[in-house]
Order: C-alpha cells, then structure tokens, then sequence
C-alpha cells in the first residue's frame, strides 16, 4: 500500500502554516508559512491598546498560499509524492477569535460596506476591549447562572466569545446589526474549505463553543435566550441563530470544494474535520492521555489534560475549562495556564535589555544563569507580569522580584523569572492534584520546550518530575494533521493515531534531587508571596521571607 | 583686619580632601583630593568579602599632600594670600574606623612587624567581619545593659568599634596583644597633626564615642569593665586604657607640630579641633540648627537632627545614635540613615545596565523617568538593597520591586527606585516627629542633592515638604574647617560660625500638590510593604496592593 498523507492547517496570531504528514508514521515531509499581510504582523491596532483583529482575507490566502507551498515542497523532497495522497485535512486556530458574518456565512469584513472597520473583521484572541463586558457577563452569571461559570473557572474572560460580542453591540451597532451571527475562526476555517458557511449548515466544534461561550450539553447548549437577553435583547436575539449542537474534532464537517481543490491543489471531496483551538490540538499531537500533563510553552502556556468521561470529575477551582471533548473525543479537556512565561523572559531581554548588547541576549543569560546554583541568588519572583491564569484567574495581578542586593546581576535575575514560571507550573499541577487528577507524566512542546534546555531542567528541578519534550516542533499543526487523518478513517480510534503519529525526543530532563530539595525551600517562600499577594483569605506575615532567603542563599554559597 | 582662613580635612573611604575657607563669607578659596594609595581605591580588601582596611601611612601622606596643594592654589588664586593667615584645622573621618596602637598611639601598621598585617591596619568603616561579634555584643547588652542599646537604635552593629575589637581578639591575637589601645581614625588624625597621639595625653571625640562605642556621660563613659570582660577578659582590661571623658567639637586637641608645620607650610602651633564624623560636621557645614534636618546624600544617606541639650528627649527607637554634643556643642545629635540610597540608582546602572550603552546612563535614565506621571507606571520598590538602617535597623533585608507588566521600561523602575528611597526618607521624618522631633525644614546636601534635580522634586513631592539644598559642595570638609575657625576664637559661638560660614542654595524644590496626593496613597502601599516584610508584628493582607496600584496608575494615565 503506498503511503497516505494527511494535512494540518495552523492558524496562529501572526501567520499561517501547512504541515503534510505521513499517516503511518507522523514523518512530517512538508511545512509552509505564510505571514498573513494585513495590519502590523497580521494583527490590526487602534488607538485603544486592547484593540486586536485579524482581516478574514489573510485566512483564505493563507491557505491556498502556505497548501500549495507544501504540496510543491512535499512533491521536491519525497519520492513519488503526489498530491491525491493527501486524504484529509485538519484546522486549528487562535481562540476566541469571534468574525461576524452575514446570512450566507460571508464575514462583513469581506463586504466593501466594512472593508475597513475593525469591528467587522476578526477579534483576535488577546483583543481586550471587552473587559467591562466580561465583568457584567461574570457578575450577571454569578447572580443567575453559576453553573456557568463553574466549567470556566470562575470568571468570564474578556477574551471571550460574549464579551466582544456584547461590546461590538455597545459600540458598533451598524456592524452588530449587519451581522447575522457570530462564528469562531475555528469554525469558519473549516466551513470556508468545505462551503459549509450558511449559518443554518454550520459545524461549531465543542472546544471552542465549551471553553470560550459556556456551551455544555448539559445545560442544552449554549447560554439561554433569557441570560443572553439580560446582558442586550440582541444578544438574547442571537441565541436563536447559533447552532444546537457542538461536535469533537472525530467529525467532518464536509469534503473540500472544487474551488478549494482548484486554488490548492488538493483532491477535491477530501474530508475536512471540526476545527479547535490550538493548544488542543497540540495536546493531541503531543500524544495527550489520561495522566498527561502536556504543557504548550510559548510566551504563555497552556497546561492540557483529559480526563475519560465516565469518571467522576470535580470542578477544579481556577481552570480556564472544563469541556466535553474539547481535546480528545470521548474525554473531558481539561485546560489550564500561565498567562505569561516566554513573555516574562521577553520582556527581560527586549525591554529591560540588561548587560549590555553582548551579555543581554537570551542565550548569553541562559549560559550564565545556568552556572548558578539553586538558591545562590537569593531572588524569588512572582511570574504575574500579565497577570495569573491558574489559579487564581486573575489578569490585574503583577509582577514581583525580591531579594535584590546592590550586587543583583541581570543573569541572576533571568533565572529567578525562569523559577518563578517554574513555581506557577507546579501550582498548576498541585491544583489538578488536589483535586483528584493525578499527573502521570508531563509531555512540553512549544519554542521553549524545544531551544532552552535550562528552562527544562530547572522545571524538573522544581516540579520534582521529569520533562519529557514531544517529538514535533509543530505539534498544534501535527494535531490538526491527525484529525485530517481520523475523519478520513485511517485510523480506528485516537489512540490509534496518536501511537501510530505521535512520539517524545529521546532527552528527558530527570530532577536533580539535591536542587530539588532546595526548591523545594523556595516554593515554600513562592507561596507565601503566592498566597499574600493573590487571594483575599490570606492574613499572615512576611517577615521571614527576606531572612529564608539570605539563609539558603548562604548554604547555597558554601 | 586682612582676611582669615580656615582649614577643613576630610578623610572619605578612598581619597582625602583640604577645604581652605574664608572665615568671614564661607568663600571656598581652595581644594585638593589625593586618592589613597594603598590596596583598591584606598581599600585593602581581602578573600573575605567582609574586610575592608585602610592604611595609616595614607593618613599621614594625604595631609601632607592636599594641604601643600590647596594651599599653593590659595596664593595662586587669592591675591596676597599667606598660609600663616590659617588660623585653625577641622577634621572629620569616616567611621567607626579604629586603628589598634602601641604604648606611645603609633598605630601597629606603621611598626615593621605588622606592615601587611590587615588586622593592624585601620578598620574602615564598612569593615563587616564582625558580625557574630556584634549580634553577641546586642545579646549581652539586651540581657544585662538594656540601656546601652537605648541610646543606639537596639542594635550594635559589626560597623563599630567594639565589633571590631573583639573580632580582632578573637581572628588576631597576635596584633591584639600588640595593641596597647584602639583609637578612632577620627581621633587619631587631630593626635597626630598636634603630637598627642600618647594614650595617656589623647583626647577623643563624643561623635565616635557616642555613636559607635556606646560611650554617655550618664553611665561613666565608655561601657564598664565587668560588660566588657564578659565578652572578652582582655576587652575588659582594655576598658582601663581607654579615655575617661570624651569632648565635643568645640575643644582643641592641641597646636599643630613644628614638624607637621614643616610638611604642610601651616603655621606651627595653630589649634586642631577634636575630630568627628563626615556626616556630622556635614550637617554642621550645612547649617543645621535645632527643627533641622540634613540629609546628607551620596551612596548611603546620613539624616541629623539637633535637639537643645536642656529640652526632653525621647529614646527614639530606630535611629543610629542619640548623642550630647556629637554634632553641635550643647546639643543632643541625633542620627538616623538609609543604607543605600545612590547605591540603589549605582546597582541598576552599573550592575543590570538597562536599555542599552545609550539609555541607560543615570542622566539618560533620569530625564526619561522625569516624564513620567506619579504613580503612571504602577511600581512599587522597597530600598532595601543594602538593607534598613533606620527605621528598622535590619541590615538582612533586601529589595523589592512589585508591579512589573510585559511593558515595564527601565526609566520607570529607575523612578520607582528614586520613589522608594523618598519613601524610606519619609519613614524617618515621620519617626522624628513621632517622637516629638519637629521637622521644621529639611537641608540636603551631598553629590546627588547637588546634581540630580528630579531626586530633589521627588523627595519635595513625596514628603510634601520644600527641599533645600545646602550651598556648599563640601560641607563635611567644610564643617571641619568652621570647627578650626572656632577653636582658633574667631567666632563666640557655634550659631555666629553657621550664620557667617554656611548658607543655601536659591533653589528650593517646592512640593507639588497634585503630585504630593498620589504618593500619599503610594506611601500608604510602601508602609504595607515596609511593614510585612520588615516588621515581625505587622499581620495582614496584601491582596489589595497589586490592584491599588493598578487603579492608581489608570488615573495617572486619564
């Protein structure tokens, strides 16, 4: 049997990437960017600094650019090659990132009428002009619906599906008006490729309908008419209009058009799975299963577990979701995070800029912070310079750096910020934990996970676990590829297609016990701080905080 | 009558300065610095990062050099002047800095058998080794002279005298046997200049001997013989060798020697003041008077009241040291000081190098932090990187800086850092009047008052009191050399030397109202801070800093 491939499509914040893979192997033989053309890196701006949007054209020429790229690529380096191969495709993309669209499914930003308004393209994951919406869609739920917010941590974000919603009809009511209803990109992705974009044909998938706009089977969906109407009698108006039923990624949503098929180059009829967000199909993709904590680290994280569904599951406090098969079909998602990690180094390097041109970049740091002992520095840091995700759900908290001395030096402090998203990590396992999910292993992936060493063993260190590193440095794109490949039926079940296209690089990063010791020392002190800064209930004393710390730095030094 | 001059030695940590002024205006005709020769800037240091020394011999050369130059410019530069129209010298050391001596005041480093010996060298001021020798000191006066630790804020530091000693008894019994006695730099400098430099014909200084050997008239004098001897039966003994009364400034040591005469071009015989600190004659060359408070700034920062010796006075709990007659004759000085102050701006300047070779000088940093709005940044530090001095009298604390986003720039923590020292001179203000000290103006003087404007506005604004600056560049030098003018009877009293010799600056930095009401709700943030990390008492939460400070920094940038 000549091989099959299946095709992955990677919608991110500032480009688009294809990733062709060999269905028996996950070899991955051709990969293709696209950095989308509108705005500043893909992102339009405003004057308001939360205003964040994508123009839906980047996404259609995305495709048929970064599609063809690959073929072409795949065709140049695999022998025999061709493209009828190719048997399905897989999306996942940034969320919530809402488009408004008309009666046909076509986005207003398409239509000459709002070509230029940001309000009817694409409002991208991190857009915040929501944020008093999401407050009265929290407060209103607290009041009326609390289970709502039960599945979602506890607060409704402003990154989320009602709330820029809710805001485009406060402040843009001829867009809000023109739109017929609202589709998450995930969605509209895929019934772009398939000519399934008439609202009343639509597939939403569940990862992001669960995650981002309180839709649980077991409230018959989506929130109801009567909660939606209490925030904007057009927002109770919509409920109507969005679609009764969420699927997992196991379902097609339809074959790829004769047109798409004729702008990329792919058969026609191929089957083209339901959409999901990124982390969750990188999870996928990085072989999640019970007892798996995969960690997507990029500038934020996202901490990804399931859970089978017929066992019993608590609402864990300070999870950004608890979704029916929003990562693998069959299982509850589990999602947590860290709002900044990659970030927080980042801002470090390229706004601080310590230690001159030479001695500043990341590598130089790296180099140099990893000479130092655990505890040496006498630093502890709070990782909260964009807020706290998990648990404490909490985006106005900040950051926090103790212990300088007038001989502090900028490679001591890079490592302190590496500890700190360390001490974050293991809260968000402690969490999961605490209540009832038992963390088995812990599989990274990301740009991090990859290049920095340092970061790994220093999780390690402090987790007291060891790192394990997935095999795919594109494992959002990897997931999408095996999705492709489960609704084109070469594969029986998940698990199937996870063992057959998933895998770990060989380098696991072990603790090393003494250095955990001491961590284990610091994470006493980090949560205290933790606790003192983030949470109401807390009434104690810090007093000994500075002391611990010049204490083990002693013993550090000895 | 033709003019008179005076002269004002002034031995700093690594250079000495001669300050010759005109007795009748304050006109500063001369002045010359000799950087010490010996070890690192002055500083011999050694593996332990501790020690700190000075040689003596740099004593004896530095006079000798900087008052040969300053007056060879004062003929260049004054028409018809005469070194024999000097009528007096003034010195002022740092300390606690002892040297030990021999039976005839020769300090041991000066005999060939102890020559690189450190521990026969002078024990400068920033010398800690002692540090388990005087927490040990601390713990015997709580027990049993609770009221020798009144008079010194409740702590003996390893920066003093008896610290010193005791560590040398116990690290270098050969020298310590070698010593007859220890005498403060302070002390020493005037001996040598008059040739009274015998222990038995020495006189010593209540600044030195009040502040760091826990000398007071009330009790006899130096701490008695049955206190020593518990420490160490040969510091007891020493107890004998020592002075039994120790003077303020407005004695004279003694004439100077033909033979210095002959080194310097002075006039044989003029007199020589009893010596005392920098900081102190700092104030007195600054104009202090009682409602006074001088703030002498540079590295650290020395705060010095006055208070008539006849008014009531409480032990205030915190300061540095309450001595009669330390500063002003007839007065109680007071002393109280922040550890680091120019060192806090030196570490992030010199040690982080924020921003780049071009962005992150201190004048580059300076006028970028100028522009910023109180509060608009969202910063909150401790200026604890040297530890607290007063009011906390903790020198294991370390610093803190709360509020970093993704988008903190250097200039904003460069201004919350000059913030955070404004605040921790505030906590001293307030401590004064707590205990019924009244600040009626504030006088900086010192390298940073005089070339940093926006420290100055700062400190005007967050304490909501004028600043002025004192007119001098050199009060030490100077103070030193109004203490020769009196000793030499040129003046009835010390208010007459003040009123002709020292003045202000025209510009006085006025408090900004608007500017005054947002650090009062940032100091309230510091003192929650202040308070849990530095104070065992203090129970509480923190949650609420992060968010008020978020609040505050939304209102700054309306």
């Amino acid at each position: 049997m000549s091989a099959q491939y299946t095709l992955g499509l990677d919608y991110g914040t500032n480009s688009v990437r294809t990733l062709i893979v060999n269905t028996r192997n996950g070899s991955e033989v051709a990969t293709a960017v696209w950095g989308y053309a509108h705005g500043d890196a893909g992102v339009i701006l405003g004057r308001d600094p939360n205003l964040a949007r994508q123009h839906p054209a980047d996404y259609m020429q995305g495709a048929e650019v970064t599609i063809r790229k690959a073929l072409a690529q795949a065709k140049r380096h695999v022998r025999g090659f061709k493209p009828d191969q190719v048997i399905g495709i897989g999306v996942d993309t940034t969320g919530s990132t809402p488009l408004p669209v008309d009666a046909q499914g076509t986005p207003l930003a398409l239509n000459r009428r709002f070509a230029r308004n940001p309000a009817a393209m694409a409002w991208l994951w991190k857009d915040h002009t929501g944020v008093a919406e999401a407050a009265e869609i929290t407060a209103l739920a607290a009041r009326i619906r609390p289970h709502y917010l039960a599945k979602c941590g506890g607060t409704y974000s402003s990154e989320w599906f009602f709330s820029k919603i809710l805001h485009c009809l406060r402040t843009a009511p001829d867009v809000a008006d023109a739109a017929h209803t609202w589709v998450e990109c995930a969605d509209w992705i895929p019934a772009m490729l398939t000519g399934t974009e008439a609202p009343e044909r639509l597939t939403v998938g569940v990862c992001a309908a669960g995650h981002k706009a309180m839709y649980n089977d077991e409230w018959g969906g989506y929130p109801d008419a009567e909660f939606l109407g209490q925030l904007h009698p057009k927002l109770g108006a919509l409920r109507a209009r969005l679609r009764p039923k969420a699927c997992a990624i196991d379902r097609s949503v339809g074959g790829l058009t004769m047109e798409w098929a004729a702008r990329t180059g792919l058969p026609a009829g191929i089957p083209v799975a339901v959409g999901a967000f990124d982390a969750h199909l990188g999870a996928v993709g990085s072989g999640i299963a019970p007892g798996a904590l995969v960690k997507i680290i990029g500038t934020s994280t996202c901490d990804m577990m399931v859970v089978p569904a017929g066992q019993p599951l608590a609402d864990v406090p300070g999870l950004c979701g608890i979704v029916r098969g929003s990562i693998l079909p069959g299982y509850f998602g589990l999602e947590a995070g860290q709002s900044a990690v990659g970030d927080i180094f980042n801002w470090f390097v390229n706004y601080l800029q310590p230690g001159g041109p030479r001695r500043g970049s990341h590598e130089a740091l790296t180099a140099a912070a990893a000479r130092l002992q655990p505890g040496e520095s006498g630093l502890l840091a709070l990782d909260w310079n964009n807020g706290n995700r998990t648990i404490l759900v909490d985006q106005r908290l900040t950051g926090l750096l103790l212990g300088q001395t007038l001989y502090t030096t900028p490679p001591e402090i890079y490592r302190a910020l590496i500890e700190a998203t360390a001490f974050g990590a293991l809260t968000i396992i402690n969490r999961f934990e605490e209540y009832g999910v038992k963390v088995q292993q812990v599989i990274n992936c990301g740009g991090i996970a990859e290049k920095n060493p340092l970061v790994m063993q220093l999780y390690a260190d402090v987790t007291g676990r060891p790192m394990k590193v997935s095999r795919s440095a594109q494992t959002c794109a990897l997931g999408s590829a095996i999705a492709g490949a489960f609704v084109a039926g070469a594969f029986p079940d998940y698990a199937s297609a996870q063992q057959a296209m998933t895998g770990l690089k060989p380098k696991v990063y072990t603790p090393k016990p003494a250095h955990h010791e001491v961590y284990r020392e610091l994470y006493a002190l980090y949560r205290q701080l933790h606790d003192a800064f983030g949470t109401a209930a807390w009434r104690g004393n810090l007093h000994g905080v500075m002391k611990d710390l010049l204490r083990i730095r002693a013993r550090a030094r000895r």
